[in-house]
């Protein structure tokens, strides 16, 4: 079991040491939250000032041109369409994920339109069940929830789409991506990820894939900014022929010609509904910055010798005081491990009073993130030992711990 | 004809002039185009850093209690309420225009399931135009256009909704909303109205119209930055009646309870669908204030006062060289005057290079917003001496100004 001496020499060795710089983390802060919400980086706050002094205040209407506010959707996805191993007309980003998931849905009923039934993971993220739910009743369609570990062709045979996260939110289990697209294309279905928990964190190979649709969070390990707006992401072949349901002028072929009729815009743009919220698209602009150059196998690797050396420590230094929910293989995981625990809410809340934040997700699960590109192996040593603390202290059976906060 | 002496006079005696120093317009411009894009308030910049750095950067993820983020959808609403006759809460802010406008139009078919007709203004805003149309087909409705100024409950006997933009975003002409409301309710269809280019400019009365649904922009004359979320609202008979197709888990009663179905948040917060982007909430946030113990009917006051000086301006020194698109009535006017000319694109470009800014709508017409807030007599005065010198010089005959830019 690596001590921490150890911890250091590796951080010292670590390829991706510079790029914690980026980023101005808040001192006596281990931060094990940001495949919830990503840290800004460093020149957030100016990036935000100047966009508001010296486009916005400067130019006024004239920065949708002056500033190419208007091309953002397309610009911002085609930054982040190397990071899901996509063309860059592949890939927009506008509105949240529960809306693009909700065009997306729609998208893939009118593509499959004689199949009764969407299939889709069960247990996933709240949003994506309430949605998928939502859609099948719009469209007159049956929900089928199955287990993505099972899956199998004959299953989706009379489906349109399977529906899954790639990472699932609260084990942090990483599913097979390419086997499960492979078994929905052999059901004659479409592949529809979620890839909210694991863009930004694991290069993701959508073409290899071969997926048709994807959405995802911006504001996990993307850093974009809290509920920053949404990735979405249609397959070459599938964009001619997929129709956007929420109609709105700026996804026009045409929108400052202010015609009578609706009429696509080509690609992956019809996706875009409402004018774009340039606050939020600058703020994620700024948070892209710190991917340029960067190798995203690196950051998996990396990745995956943190969640590896924090489950070693766990089980070393804590014994089987905490269940571990997320897989023991790493390479079956995302960037975070789950453990479970009866006493899981007051043993974050005091975590969080150490200065080691994850997050507790109803009903048992502690919930921890490892960002690649802030974290160091000393922060795991140290999170590892803070817990330890609270655990021997036991200061979670302190009152100010067990009160439920509205967000958890 | 006032002179620029008489103009000079009026803004000294201005009981609203205080509230320009709220902004930080550019020298040499006067800003003729807030009734498309507001400017930034002059804390705009240190805000959204002061965000960046003292919210998200220091809070990190524990921002969506410690800084209330997951409140703001309703906390903006609430703010806004006075600003258009609501009740606190009957207002939320949330994702664009276009899509509250899809929800809210969706919401109508099912609070009106049996008629057959969605009937809206003809000739609306393209967003307008482009979303009843897409929802009339989902919702195996049909659509009728009516001219607002000759509506008849008769009309609208078997419509589910009338659909009406309360001012015109072409022709500046401000609709009745108490009378259509009423044709609406005396035929049995609801009435949603678009306020995008009144609120914030002039008082409006949801309540006394007896408004049953309603969607709007916060960029425009609420100056909520490019692209900011929209507002919806939903009178409160109709809120627990109805439902948001786009089921997110922001809407549902209990998001941190991961709860495995959709369950509806009580009342207007139900419309939420994903995570609420909070850059842009707080940029909306900031510019609220500039709201803050304003006599509304005092901007209103001022507004008609600069729109007519306007039009007698535009007679006075240039005869009839242009066409007045907008009402001649000021009380049946927005803050808003549109000019009519077969040479409106360069005319506007090349008042725009001698800073006067405008814009144009297709095909021919030159469009002019009165924002109260920081507008002066003597901009008014100026920017048609302005228009005067474009006219004079012929300067719009030049090859640069006639060059079309993608966005106009």
């Amino acid at each position: 079991m690596p001590d921490r001496d150890r911890c250091v020499a590796l951080d010292r060795d670590d390829p991706l040491a510079g790029r914690r710089d980026r980023f101005d983390l808040p001192a006596g802060v281990i931060y094990l939250a940001g495949n919830s919400l990503g840290p800004p980086s460093a020149d957030a706050p100016e990036r935000l000032a100047r966009f508001a002094r010296e486009q916005w205040g400067a130019h006024l209407v004239g920065g949708w041109t002056a500033d190419g506010w208007i091309e953002l959707p397309r610009r911002l996805g085609a930054r982040i369409a190397p990071l899901v191993g996509a063309d860059a007309d592949e890939v927009v980003v506008c509105d949240s994920t529960s809306v693009n998931l909700f065009k997306l849905l729609h998208a893939a009923c009118d593509l499959r339109p004689d199949r009764p039934v969407i299939a889709a993971a069960a247990d996933d993220f709240p949003t994506d069940r309430y949605l998928v739910d939502a859609v099948a009743a719009q469209r007159g369609r049956t929900v089928r929830r199955l287990d993505p570990l099972r899956v199998t062709a004959a299953e989706l045979a009379d489906s349109a789409v399977l529906v899954c996260s790639h990472v699932h939110y609260r084990t942090g289990r990483l599913y097979d991506m390419r086997s499960l697209t492979a078994a929905a294309h052999a059901g004659g279905a479409l592949a529809l990820w979620d890839v909210s928990h694991s863009v930004g964190a694991l290069p993701l190979q959508l073409d290899v894939c071969a997926v048709d649709l994807a959405v995802g969070c911006t504001y996990k390990f993307l850093n974009g900014g809290p509920g920053a707006p949404a990735l979405a992401f249609v397959a070459r072949h599938a964009q001619e022929a997929m129709a956007n349901p929420i109609a709105g002028w700026l996804g026009h072929a045409e929108p400052f010609a202010f015609a009578p009729a609706y009429r696509p815009a080509a690609g992956v743009g019809r996706l875009v509904a409402g004018t774009p919220d340039v606050a939020a698209m600058v703020c994620l602009d700024t948070a892209l910055d710190v991917f340029d150059e960067l190798d995203l196998a690196a950051a998996r690797a990396k990745a995956t010798a943190l969640t590896d050396l924090f489950v070693q420590l766990i089980r070393g230094r804590l014994g089987d005081a905490f269940a571990v929910v997320s897989p023991r293989e790493a390479q079956m995981r995302g960037s975070q491990v789950s453990l479970a625990h009866r006493d899981a809410y007051p043993i974050v809340q005091a975590l969080i009073a150490r200065g080691v934040v994850g997050d507790f997700r109803a009903p048992d699960v502690l919930r921890f993130g490892f960002a690649p590109l802030y974290l160091r192996h000393v922060d795991v040593f140290d999170a590892v030992s803070a817990l330890a603390d609270v655990m021997r202290a036991e200061d979670w059976r302190n009152p100010r711990y067990t009160r439920r906060a509205a967000v958890t």
